[in-house]
């Protein structure tokens, strides 16, 4: 674990100034105070929690998504959930989760059982076990990406789709593209749904045609470009938005290996902005999910329902990056 | 975003001129002041206000809706917003709004010259000048009950309408009913359009006829019944949802003087929960919007905001509330 000395050389700052960040002094201002508790948490450190406050414990599950490097979608969230938490003095335990555990013990049990106050639960499947049991569930808890009608104890956070893909089709109309293909993730996944509906409706708005032939399910993988690229070429797409950054990048691969040049021949799109997204050939043009700040919400929205405050719903605003992937559409012929 | 420096090169005064402006320093002329005001605005400037308790100002700005008296639906939003404002430490001004107003002076002008660092918008209008001009503000703003596309710095909140419909139909059915009416509030109101397709994807989710003939868009006052209950009636309603609790009100009050039991011969639901609504005769079977909740959930988001968390879009859970005003269907004959 880091000591405070650590995060002074970070920071450039005295180790003073980083113990008055940590313990609430009021002689530091409150930007200093809020850098250096987010470069602790950044950097692993963790407070010897004062009798009073060991029981403030919340716990972060996470399921079906990378987020140990910083390139991974999930890092980020789970930082800006650590962050925020840390500052109002709760611990967070990050979970692995698995189908497995989900059926050894019911959801509110477990939580009760180790002191939790609440969770926020990201990555979760509609068919996971523990999901089914959120509709009843007594314990405040968060959801990435999902919903649960009816009970106030649980609230879902998300970025907005329908926001972001009229974002990306208007950009996209706007330099000129008409026969625009959507490949999206999988299917059976609410997001999905959502975007797949944004897309639809954005182009119909857009007055441009909605072809089955420019639409297709895939996975959130890049290998999902190769069995639905060539089908759009053949419709004679000049542009593909993508349900991530990862499918963009396999998109940008089949192009490339079929001689097609991007964004000359073809625009692309991603969705997520992660880090790796700016590193691509050319740099991706992408849907950016503010991911740190949809872990803060998580943890303000986690708090709310804590103090009953019944929040059902939280978007987060999409932002379009455009980078070097989309272009003017070519002319014809 | 641009300095105090850029600002005082823009206009070619000082820097300590901009700063009075920006302040509200008494030694510069009021022209002066407005200029400065307006060009730090247009050159997208937003005061970091010092952290210093004394500056921590937030606007509450309300119109439409009445919010003095503990039974109006304002007052606990108000109140809600007040009491989250107060614990950290926050003033609140909360200022009645008029379209005049609005026309005088420009949004954000208006509240960086009174030195609010955001504002909790009530009850506004989709005409109104400040809405329009809520597409480009860069201040913090949260809206109630309406919604802007793409800016960041403006977020909504308002009460999950759609689950709260599907609840009241869903209650309905259970207790037989087949014919249920629709009487809404204004037209041109987001909120409306909401519940009215809440409506009809709840009945049609449930088997249940939706007909032109049982629906009707009235405004949010008890006048509305006399004008619809008569052809509801007619049409055959066994049941009467109602956009507000004064509408329905309106129609317990038009069923009596039919000679109508309520809810003998007749059910009727209202929206909001407002505290009349627990002493009408009978009571009212209503949606409630916890208004406290939803005015102390306005504060955590405009907080969000000036922390640049950007959420756009903030729903808080309904609660049916079952009292004497709905019961089963009569059998027919």
């Amino acid at each position: 674990m880091p000591t405070i000395k650590d995060i002074a050389n970070r920071l450039g700052v005295s180790v003073s100034t980083v113990s008055k960040g940590l313990n609430g002094a009021s002689d530091i201002s409150e930007e200093l105070r809020q850098l250096v508790l987010d470069t602790a948490v950044e950097m692993g450190y963790s407070t010897k929690r004062s009798r009073k406050e060991e029981h403030r414990k919340l716990c972060l599950m996470i399921e079906n998504m990378e987020y140990l490097t910083t390139s991974d979608f999930g890092y980020d969230i789970v930082l800006g959930f650590k962050q925020n938490a840390f500052r109002y003095k709760w611990d967070v335990t990050v979970l692995p989760m698995t189908p497995e555990l989900q059926l050894e013990e019911k959801y509110d049990t477990f939580l009760l059982k180790h002191g939790y106050c609440g969770a926020f639960l990201v990555g979760f499947a509609l068919h996971d076990e523990w999901m089914r049991q959120l509709a009843n569930t007594t314990m405040p808890t968060v959801l990435l990406d999902n919903f649960i009608s009816c009970n106030p104890n649980v609230c879902c956070v998300g970025t907005d789709s329908y926001e972001g893909i009229d974002m990306v089709v208007r950009h996209l109309h706007a330099l000129g593209h008409q026969k625009i293909a959507f490949l999206n993730g999988s299917l059976y996944s609410l997001v999905s749904d959502q975007r797949q509906e944004a897309f639809e409706s954005a182009m119909e708005r857009g007055g441009l045609p909605v072809r089955k032939k420019l639409m297709a399910y895939g996975h959130y993988v890049p290998e999902s470009a190769k069995y639905h690229v060539p089908g759009f070429l053949a419709a004679g797409a000049t542009a593909i938005i993508c349900g991530n950054d990862l499918i963009a990048m396999g998109v940008l691969k089949e192009c490339r290996s079929r001689g097609l040049r991007v964004p000359e021949d073809i625009s692309v799109v991603g969705f997520d902005d992660i880090p790796p997204a700016e590193t691509t050939f050319p740099p991706l043009t992408t849907i950016r999910q503010e991911r740190n700040e949809l872990g803060r919400c998580g943890y303000v929205m986690l708090n709310s329902l804590i103090n009953h405050i019944p929040i059902s719903k939280t978007l987060m605003r999409p932002q379009l990056i455009e980078r070097g992937s989309t272009a003017k559409v070519r002319a014809t012929g």
